[in-house]
């Protein structure tokens, strides 16, 4: 297979502007505070374009990406260091042939809704469902499964992974007391995931106010 | 009578241009995530413009908009396809002769308190009821009716029509876990009716916390 | 005395220009949604720049301003209609000499604790409370007078001023179910004391959230 | 030692730029509310740059500024006033050689959690605690101390560094129903502290709503 460079190069200037303005709408709803989270863009077979490690998620500049392997490893031998979450990106990507973007958040709702004394969180009965991809209607039930946090982020990745393969159908899946993992065909599918859940878990956690 | 399309043209402008300033607002307020919500305007007898299936409402341009009947069925040949709910703006249209603009959005407060176990929302007592076309006083009582959610959107119509035909005076109406259906004799009023009624509803979950 | 138009012109500009940068933050923040909320500033012995009746307060510009007197009676035969609200503005003028704008909001915070089963808010050992003019400490004790809410707003006028003789120290008032009166020397000290009290609600009703 | 001019104009004016831009972004989270919070800049061995008193944190600008000693006193005969808090950053500066600049806020999280009968705030188990500076792992159990507020800055000064000299592993401290002192190697590392500080804080305050 012959490697097309100006194709590549198209992708990661489409990747970097597409997940540079996520980055401005998220950082605005304060869903990546204080360098949080992380954003990826798979760029071609055996390659993804990846948020550096340490960077402001709403201020992406082409010098706070770099392309990384399905393990997570640097392509390039100079640059930024990746992510040390890199490896969580890879574990979707080599699971679902259909990811195409990884996005990783912070935000209030998904992380107080983490930690419960639960591992699953499950939602039914909204119509929002119906953002998820392939979701048609209101009556879909979705787990959400919670992985223990872990700083092995190697140890980690497969974690998710072995739980990836026994919940296939999840869009996303948390890590306790951490954030938020789901991915898209898209970057625009990827984000309208990130807003669907974070709205979703807001409703949970705010019906019990109800009297 | 003769079909005017200079006028035509112009009252689409008009609409788009309000549309897209709504819009603009209501993304900004988190009010319709994830490509959620869904718009329309009058534009003569037997023309609605609403917006398209799957648009992001903080950035409407006119390609997000096509002209359906008051049945929710498309105009034009060519275009995009419009919003599976448009049946329900036709059933707001027809009931109501002043009816120029429907608004749907999925608020976070309008969705939390559409979820209780029961089948109306009644307001009373806030100087902002005031905001609601042709209210006079705080001691308005206003009962906003919950409709079950239902995929068939045609009998959701009916049902949301029903609905309407027995709450004649309601403002706006709920459906259970999906979200809030208001509409006014202009883009602006309609937009008056969200903004009041997300208050309300916050205030009505807020009122609680209150020791 | 004299009187001078030129100074007259001078201090309407200056209101206008202060009073929608006022709207624009406000509103940003949801404090005046639905065309809710009215603001005014002194401009002589007898006149007082106020916003006109249901304009976007978000958006203002000079044509929604109008010169009124004291009692809230428009001073020019052309022009917009006032707020009904105009002659609570006229109340607080007439009562502290030092007043020289009012800003009234309908902020969430603000009005879900204007609902509670009593007549005042009491604040005490908040820092915050220095923001309010002439506090110079947090164990201060700040009584916010509850106002029951009245269509009548000559009546109502009448009674939020018995009550401003009777609490002269307060620096607001709430009416219930309805929203905040506050004024100040300037508008900037007006919008402190927005900005500052809308804080305080809030922490008041989140301290409860504690365990 | 000789003072070099050119390089503390220099330290000056991106100081400024930077405090500048923290306090935009402050003051649209509503951080900073009714022109509270003071921040400052370490510019040389004696000399620190602090925000004046009373100004509105969200549009400083070069006059908003002066340069105190680590006692709080100032180091020009003329220009504004420095907020009564600056014996607060002597006392952090004086402590930690590392700490180059302090960012004070009044966060509604921070505020609402310091009103607690307790003396500290626990943290420990989120991934956001790997925001604060040297901290590697979710494990990490973070004692926030709350030291009781005092008008006599100069008292409170004292007592806050006493109790920075018990826990000097702390990387911020709260003032009890007033608000949060952090501090940084740099600009963005002290508002990395407070952006994930008030995240923190906002997790606790709403882990209580889980059922």
């Amino acid at each position: 297979m012959a490697h097309d460079g100006a194709d590549e190069a198209q992708a990661i200037l489409m990747a970097v502007t597409e997940l540079a303005a996520t980055g401005r709408a998220f950082s605005a709803r304060g869903w990546v505070p204080a360098t949080s989270g992380n954003f990826s863009r798979r760029i071609g077979e055996a390659a993804v374009l990846v948020t550096a490690s340490g960077t402001e998620k709403g201020e992406l500049t082409p010098a706070d990406f770099l392309r990384i392997d399905l393990d997570g490893a640097p392509l390039d031998e100079l640059g930024p260091r990746p992510s040390a979450e890199a490896p969580l990106h890879g574990a979707i990507y080599r699971r679902f042939a259909g990811a195409r973007a990884v996005l990783h958040v912070h935000a209030p709702a998904t992380t107080a809704i983490s930690l419960g004394r639960r591992d699953a969180v499950t939602l039914t009965g909204y119509e929002m469902l119906k953002a998820l991809a392939g979701v048609t209607t209101h009556e879909h039930v979705e787990t959400i499964p919670i992985v223990p946090n872990d700083q092995d982020t190697t140890r980690l990745a497969a974690a998710a992974g072995d739980q990836l393969d026994r919940t296939p159908d999840a869009h996303a899946y948390l890590i306790a007391g951490h954030g938020l993992y789901t991915w898209g065909s898209s970057v625009a599918e990827a984000r309208r995931h990130v807003e669907a859940l974070e709205f979703l878990f807001e409703c949970e956690l705010r019906r019990g106010e109800q009297r």
